[in-house]
């Protein structure tokens, strides 16, 4: 039970084809902790501003979340608004407001240094360089990206790939980092970089997951009404680490059941807006959507 | 071993960032066959013109294909012209020359009508109606087609699938057909229509198949060179058709296994232009491919 969460809690105001919600809560280190909160007690590290609702941080801890990490800073909360298209996988960011977000150089508290399991959200490369400078002991780094630092900041980034684990991107990210067109030449040109496995989300297609001598391939659960899919990478992280965390083995074979545990939390997630679903999901749901995905492949 | 394949023998010049190949050999039912014929022996109903490469046909048949219903008339053989982009999933047609094909209307021989496995290219669907009509006790009637007859013939269409099995079409084939965004409700749409299986083929996404209650998801081999994707569709078919008329039954089981070998077929199909690779393919190829899937989304 040691899975630290480093990353954003935010306010989104997201539109999608089945509405639109204004400051609904968000952010990767909440979508990522949520999800794993149902294997494990993840501790989010982040900060917010005076704005955030109190009651959203209870219901954090009544996931059993460790919420001592989030720092309550004068000012607002980060706040980020974007608006999908009619294909799902397509987003715009319409604003963001770093606000408190702006200065977040998070200082570990002693114990959470030594922890086993870090995530990395999408933050700064350089923060995440620092993060990993703070842990101990970690037995497993796993870090996420977007777009912008890739084209931002890749070197940076590239130091921080030499010193993670699992490097969870989408698609079009591995490709534009790798610089290269295909996408399984693409992950296994990243597999060199450092990371032991690349976790390629695919959106609707599902994930790839590459190592050296690894490749394992899971489906999107079939979902016909996509609600909203913002956090359906976090959850899947979340999903993936949570499971390893409550199991505390790192086998290839674990490794493939907490890909499915990754895919069953990101299908959840798109079922409502924000963190909406999470709020009513129990365990045995999991665990039923798990072998639903089992008998989806089966053959 | 009973399965009939009717579609077009054709040339076909083809680009891709691989190169280029002036008028090889290709077409529908010639993809189809060739991968069908590692399972069965498939029976081609097709036309070819003067230009057409006896040696070819001597090929197909060395391979088992019985090419008895490839008709030989004066003129030209179909010709098709295409380019592919730096995204092997997206192609355009740069020409078209139906030549003998323009007036392809095939009589089946009265052995072929007798045949139980009927599979229908892409072709017009009024001519596949026609097909339809000429088959006496058909078990398994699959179909193919394509934008073109979906745009200028969806009543036809509508009224072809109305009385075939399985529907082969790429995803999106099926979300313009159903006129539906999201691809599992548009899929579910069509089962409705008429057949008991949609077999969605995603290019290297892999397929998805539903049924009234079936679900299978089974993903592309995750292929570095992808020299020209021309035919994978139409292999996919022949897999999924060849394999089912070589075991002679069609349990929700066996469409499974069916799929697998569709998938790996098509998988072969990319790895050189045209149909070069079933020149030098192994049935213990193809097989090991079949359990390299088993392996890749087994958890």
């Amino acid at each position: 039970m040691s899975l630290i969460v480093v990353g954003s809690v935010a306010f989104d105001t997201i539109e999608t084809s089945y509405g639109r919600r204004e400051k609904t809560v968000g952010g990767s280190a909440t979508y990522c902790a949520l999800a794993a909160s149902f294997f494990t007690n993840p501790k989010i590290v982040a900060v917010v501003g005076e704005d955030f609702p109190s009651e959203t941080l209870q219901f954090l801890k009544s996931r059993g979340i460790d919420t001592r990490g989030v720092q309550l800073k004068s000012g607002k909360t980060f706040h980020w608004e974007g608006k999908y298209g009619e294909d799902p996988n397509k987003r715009t960011t319409l604003k963001l407001e770093l606000n408190v977000f702006k200065n977040f150089k998070p200082q570990l508290h002693p114990e959470y240094r030594k922890q086993e399991i870090i995530f990395l959200g999408n933050i700064d490369p350089d923060l995440q360089l620092d993060i990993v400078s703070q842990v101990e002991k970690p037995k497993l780094i796993a870090m996420d990206t977007i777009d912008h630092w890739i084209q931002n900041k890749p070197q940076s980034l590239l130091e921080v790939m030499e010193k993670v684990d699992v490097f969870f991107a989408n698609d079009e990210e591995v490709k534009m980092l790798a610089q290269e067109k295909n996408l399984v030449k693409a992950g296994r040109k990243l597999v060199e970089k450092g990371p032991s496995l690349m976790v390629i989300k695919k959106g609707e297609h599902g994930a790839l997951l590459l190592g050296r001598d690894f490749v394992f391939g899971i489906l999107a659960h079939p979902c016909e009404e996509v609600i909203d899919p913002t956090g359906a990478g976090d959850c899947f992280a979340g999903g993936f680490l949570g499971y390893l965390d409550k199991i505390q083995s790192y086998e290839w074979k674990n490794i493939r059941e907490a890909a499915v545990f990754g895919s069953v939390q990101a299908s959840y997630a798109i079922e409502d807006f924000g963190i909406n679903r999470f709020k009513n999901l129990s365990f045995s749901q999991i665990t039923q959507r798990f072998k639903e995905f089992r008998h989806m492949v089966s053959f």
